[in-house]
């Protein structure tokens, strides 16, 4: 089923009790429901937006097994597994593979910069140890690990399962070579939102995306009107929900959304410190965007 | 005329004969011709790639001069004017306006690193020489100045005559926000080759680009899909062109169209030292790419 | 004593068994031992060097426990209690202090970018938690936060406890300004090997260094010389250990030292995947420096 | 006597009349007897900080001259040559030898970016054109250059009189390398004002700088102070004028050493349009400055 993975795949946030010690996982599910009900194509928990860095094993244990569950299996899922060693990555992934992951994605963190090598074996070893395919996460700046286009296609020619790449430099001709290089083989992912038009248009599979949370039928009407090969429509929905793009990536994900949850009806704390919910200024301004769009 | 500049607007070289030292002027007017006969719907002297930094005065005042008589109201013409200091710039705008150019173009070109005040000013000062419109070129690349959107906006609500914008930083997200930010009023141009899709897309009005050189009916036909509003094709065209594209951009756009004029029949000389013409790897790769295209 | 920090603070590594799953303290012990019997003026377990950033708890506790034991007060100790999340720093700072660290130090990892506002509340968040020093850690590359020196100087006013600044971004400027905002009050420590000679020439108190494991004498003749107020010694004894401080800032610290402490009789594994060991090139190239020195 | 330059490097302003349209030669002979006067071991006119880049054709050979015929031989010069073109930089380095320059000085300016191979080739042409020695000067931030240390040493070593490399990165560890790699033997000059104490401790043979046209007393007790061996004072001493230099170095050279200058009662003009010279509140703190040190 991961093959088909395409279209809108919106990322779960992790809900915090209102102290940040402990999760709610009653909130979650509700956050699923709303995605899954919403229409989005695929459901990716623990990535960026959840939090997952932030989690204590057994944290994210609970986490990825609820999630699980609770989606059963409704729409596709890809589970971040990424973290700093090689063995708890692979752990993770294991682990997302016995609860019913159809994929998972591995963003190739670090504290020491990572050779070529090193990231190349990082992903060979997590891809021997499981039977499901890998979404290989390129984000340098929350990874410190950049990977070269020459890097990606690398890695996967070499290692079985990896078979679909998601790119968040921001760098529009990354998708191009993937593209070119990749002759059209390889389906990337889009995962920076203020390029959501753009990724499309250069053949992006899909878009990442945690603004799904919020405003998923425009997030839905874009993709739809690239399908529909409506150049003039797609572009008229991607500058009408661009200022929310916007905001949520600059004021970090974790944060907008779980504040725009809480503007839209569902509670859900906030990000663990150090990082900061959004301040009452933020929270007006993402009201007013919110108002202009749902 | 010039507000009306839009679609593929062709930079010309200039030819030099073969010790480098001196004008062609008959192989420009042939340039010249080429590139009106092929469609290109404005025509753009001594920009980057023709080589107008390298220029003495007396040659620049040549080549504005022939260019502008043998262009003959053809089509709109926007010449680059751009010098380091603001009195050179005046100088060259005033005649270039003087020769009948309908627009001229403006690059701050900076070895001491400029302010916005002195960026400001030096476009207050050019603007209130002149009476046709500026087209305001940002490229840090080659000018060693970066002008933020919100600077370029400012300079265009303060000069009256500054009534466009070439952005050539490569990053799409500029074009999005000139596009939010000017509320659509103000009419953008690309600068940077491999953006060519994705910057219609975004809105630009026209693709400022040397390639029309060498392959102005793949120009002009990615221009028409998407007024079109055909995205299939016009991606298809993208993608068809997209080598050639990354070529001239890497190899140099003076050493990289003066060889493919070469190649294509009309001899134009080599770039000025220190910059090297094509070697003859490069001139093989360069026919490979053309044979497939044309 | 702590704030009596100064000279040379030798690095620990964590030596791991052969196949890197489990802890070798009695290795650890031995280097500790080498280290203090050396001349290190103090020591700093658990920092980039030591891999903390990946152990998981249970052997971060481990190690913390058994380096201030077995340091048993013969020199002053700064434990680095770094981790992503404030709560799981300040468990870390807090069993650091208990277990008798004159002081620790403090790096705000990240990875959703953290504003000055989150980090100066992390800083405050463990300040308040602790009674020793805290040394401040400024490392962007391996931290992906860069602190400015007005930052961190704002944080060393406000936070009592942060009395001591590492600075490893490898711009001296930021140590001149250090001296000159902090009016001498601040004292910094050099945490870029390269840079041994030029901050010490800038005023740094100390030089916290891994290359202690391997030349210790080299270290501690260069702070001698520059103590001694020897210019032109200062500099001979930099240039004379200023490749191998080149090649174990290339090749990885916990990568070069292990190998380093094997090549001289200490065998303590390789670093945690996917962090690679030496290859047999490193090693023989690592050989040859030490030949020269040692 | 080129070969033998050393010390402190004055750089000459030029001056302009109130308008800025002329050049005011006497002002200039003013400025470069107070230069030697105050002891200053060599002067380098029209270099960056002499507006050489702005200047045209025929200014800087009215500069050119008039400099070397009032310097007369009191102490060596170096004559910065560089221009866009190879062509122009020939003409004006045989200008310079002609005129008595000990040694010309040859930056990399480029527009279109120039390869390894360029530059290379670029600095040969100029060699063989002329009889004197070259100081290679790279500054990547007026250039648009940037000269790797292999690279550098290359042209040393293929372009016979390329005897002298100027460093203005501001990264330190560029001069080490020239010392590691060079094997003591490429004598390197440095350029950076915030970097005096670091350059001279690295070993730098001297200091390119237009503070010695403010203050010349303490560039050279400086440089004194190293000679001697007298670290404490020569960090001393760099502490004291350290704030000067930072304010010359961000304030921009040419505005600030011609506001200093006026200050000191040599009015010499401003810098030429686009560049401002210094606004009221920038000479009134570096008045202050001043007052401090003079």
């Amino acid at each position: 089923m991961s093959t088909a993975i395409h279209g809108i795949i919106g990322y779960t946030i992790t809900p915090f009790s209102a102290n940040g010690e402990n999760l709610d996982l009653p909130a979650l599910g509700h956050s699923i429901d709303r995605l899954i009900e919403s229409g989005a194509h695929a459901i990716a928990p623990l990535g960026s937006t959840g939090e997952g860095a932030y989690l204590s094993d057994h944290e994210w244990d609970q986490v990825a097994e609820f999630s699980l569950a609770h989606i059963a299996g409704r729409v596709p899922t890809v589970v971040s597994v990424s973290d700093l060693t090689t063995a708890s990555a692979i752990r993770r992934a294991r682990l997302a593979e016995r609860l019913g992951a159809d994929a998972v994605m591995v963003l190739p963190t670090a504290y020491w910069k990572l050779s070529e090598a090193e990231v190349l074996q990082h992903y060979r070893a997590i891809g021997d140890s499981i039977g499901v395919p890998i979404m290989l996460y390129n984000n340098p700046a929350t990874s410190g690990t950049d990977m070269s286009v020459e890097l990606i296609l690398r890695i996967v020619k070499t290692v079985e399962n990896v078979t679909m790449v998601k790119e968040s430099t921001g760098d529009i001709q990354r998708m191009h070579k993937l593209q070119v290089l990749g002759e059209g083989q390889v389906p990337f992912y889009n995962g920076c939102n203020p390029l959501a038009l753009e990724a499309f248009v250069a053949g992006a599979t899909g878009w990442c995306t945690a603004a799904a949370n919020l405003i998923p039928a425009l997030n839905l009407a874009l993709y739809q009107a690239v399908q529909a090969n409506d150049l003039e429509r797609a572009k008229a929905l991607f500058y009408q929900q661009l200022p929310l793009l916007d905001f949520i990536l600059k004021g970090g994900l974790p944060a907008t959304i779980k504040a725009g949850l809480a503007l839209t009806g569902l509670p859900v704390g906030e990000p663990r410190r150090p990082v900061f919910g959004l301040n009452e200024t933020g929270r007006m301004q993402l009201q007013a965007l919110l108002d202009q769009l749902i």
